[in-house]
């Protein structure tokens, strides 16, 4: 193994859980605040979630980052997307030009916004014929990833764009978790019927391509993953390194999540997933990776657009966990000081 | 018929529709942002939606009024919350002190909130005895619900508090679409099995000794209802006649919706339903009234505070509509403009 791929492996080792302290005593507040006890539920299961790995009772979300991971894909070849590659370049400009979903979003909610292009004019080959990357144009990807993560931060929002990486999705979930290649395959950004089977034809052939080399999740990302989502990995795990929170989007970041959850048990226990994406194969990826969505909006957008409407959710979660009174300091009956009438 | 109860059905007549100029216009620009078509699901039919009621191609979300309506029933006195009455007047308190879950969201989400306590030292009258509200108390309820909204506003949160006003809302479900008592009674803020059999026990009588006085909608508010529940269908239809769009909160706010359904037909249009209660029969009282809603966050709490949650994503929903670049301004080729791979 190659001292690179070594240090990658390190990145997976002593995986740091969330404050039980922390943990304990942020429920213990939930159950004193002026409301039935688990009245705003999801509300106080995530409030209670950050609290665990912030280490803190009560939660903040001042510093909230967008990482935005953009690659190209040889596989764009094959006629995967209705959209050319040269969208991604476009669509990274409009992201830093403040005109894109996720410049917007991340402007309501109050998170920086950073976008990492990930060698565009480069794209990755073309799956069905070669191994998508080489173990170092992987592990450089990886690199770039850990490297895009702050040394702190209160929660991080993490997404992709890449034109065909609903492709590179479908086909890392499905060597990742076996099932027929059309099972992991949808219309992406909206695709036609028969794109739709040109896409199901090209995961299949990658698959069978590389069939013999996809027993280890890291070689399975080299063979039919892409630079954004190899990022991601980084991203996932430099942030596990540091108990920073991660609210996961849709299909092809789950997808990249899905790596870390083969490579590390729990490894994915610092996050949250977003949303259910309308990809219609992301809600059983979401199933086999045991996340349960925040939001369910039919949004399909990519780019952390549905991590970022959960950030929303995340504040109103904050506000009340944070701020509410107790029923000593509002001065309430309780349920235990109630009288049950006759 | 009294003259305020003619005055009350004049509030029905010549509801006003969403403007089809804004509603179109709106839909045409979703059309040319930096997305996919449709990408952003539900953020891009609530825009539109809240388009059409403010008759603006870009709506906003400048003021938010949020209106909590709270009223004491008699039914209480049948043990049906684990909470005693008294504690509706003290959560008033706390949501004027800043301290309940709703003076934290409508901070959060940038929303005035208004409470507005109906008469809390003179409970309804025990339906299972008594009529709840005689006529002239119940149009004083509508009034006041009437007069709580302004005369413009961007948008209307709206929703309830009242210590056993689950019970009033199954009774008033059960009365206006039938089915079977227990069908419309669930726990509200906690009740156990005890308490439920008590819950249903008193819904099925209040529904039994009116029975023959349950066809008139209006007259099942009087029979069955509260005063939070008359003063929530004032505001619903104050506001429809000032074209303001609304957001119902849960199950006890769609109980009262539910009557304005039943009296108007499409007397529901300029409302979104802010989210799915915990509170089992809410989902089917969506489906009755043909509402789908926007969040399914578990929460019980009633204040107004789905509704207030479902603010935060309207201003993600707004915030891309409203701002995010067109195709032609970013410089992109758009769908019909790329070369369909080989």
């Amino acid at each position: 193994m190659s001292t690179d791929r070594q240090a990658f492996h390190g990145l997976l080792r002593d995986l740091p859980g969330p404050s039980a302290a922390a943990t304990e005593a942020a429920r213990a507040r939930q159950s004193i605040l002026t409301k039935p006890p688990g009245s705003l539920g999801r509300l106080e299961d995530v409030a209670v979630w950050l609290a665990g790995w912030q280490s803190h009772e009560r939660p903040r979300l001042e510093q909230v980052q967008a990482l935005v991971f953009a690659g190209n894909h040889g596989v764009c070849a094959r006629g995967v997307s209705p959209y050319p590659a040269s969208v991604t370049a476009q669509m990274v400009a409009t992201f830093e030009a403040g005109g894109a979903a996720i410049s917007r979003l991340t402007r309501a909610y109050d998170a920086a916004l950073s976008v990492i292009a990930l060698d565009l004019d480069r794209p990755t080959a073309d799956f069905t014929a070669a191994p998508a990357m080489s173990e170092a144009e992987c592990l450089d990807a990886v690199r770039r990833g850990v490297a895009a993560v702050p040394e702190t931060a209160d929660l991080l929002l993490l997404g992709e764009m890449g034109i065909g990486n609903t492709t590179v999705a479908a086909a890392l979930c499905c060597a990742l978790f076996g099932g027929a290649p059309a099972s992991w395959v949808g219309p992406g950004t909206g695709l036609d019927d028969v794109g739709m089977v040109r896409k199901t034809e090209t995961v299949a052939a990658g698959i069978a391509l590389h069939r013999s080399n996809l027993d280890d999740p890291f070689e399975v990302l080299c063979r039919v993953g892409g630079r954004e989502q190899a990022a991601l990995v980084g991203a996932i795990l430099a942030a596990r390194r540091r108990s920073i929170p991660v609210v996961l989007d849709g299909f092809v970041c789950c997808a990249a999540a899905a790596v870390v959850a083969k490579l590390a048990p729990a490894g994915l226990a610092h996050c949250l997933a977003g949303h259910r994406s309308a990809e219609p194969a992301h809600g059983r990826l979401l199933e086999m990776l045991g996340l349960v969505p925040l939001l369910d909006l039919g949004m399909r957008l990519g780019e952390a657009s549905g991590a970022a409407m959960a950030l929303g959710i995340l504040r109103g979660a904050v506000a009340c966990h944070a701020d509410m009174a107790t029923f000593a300091q509002a001065g309430i009956d309780d349920r235990a000081a109630a009288e049950p009438a006759p």
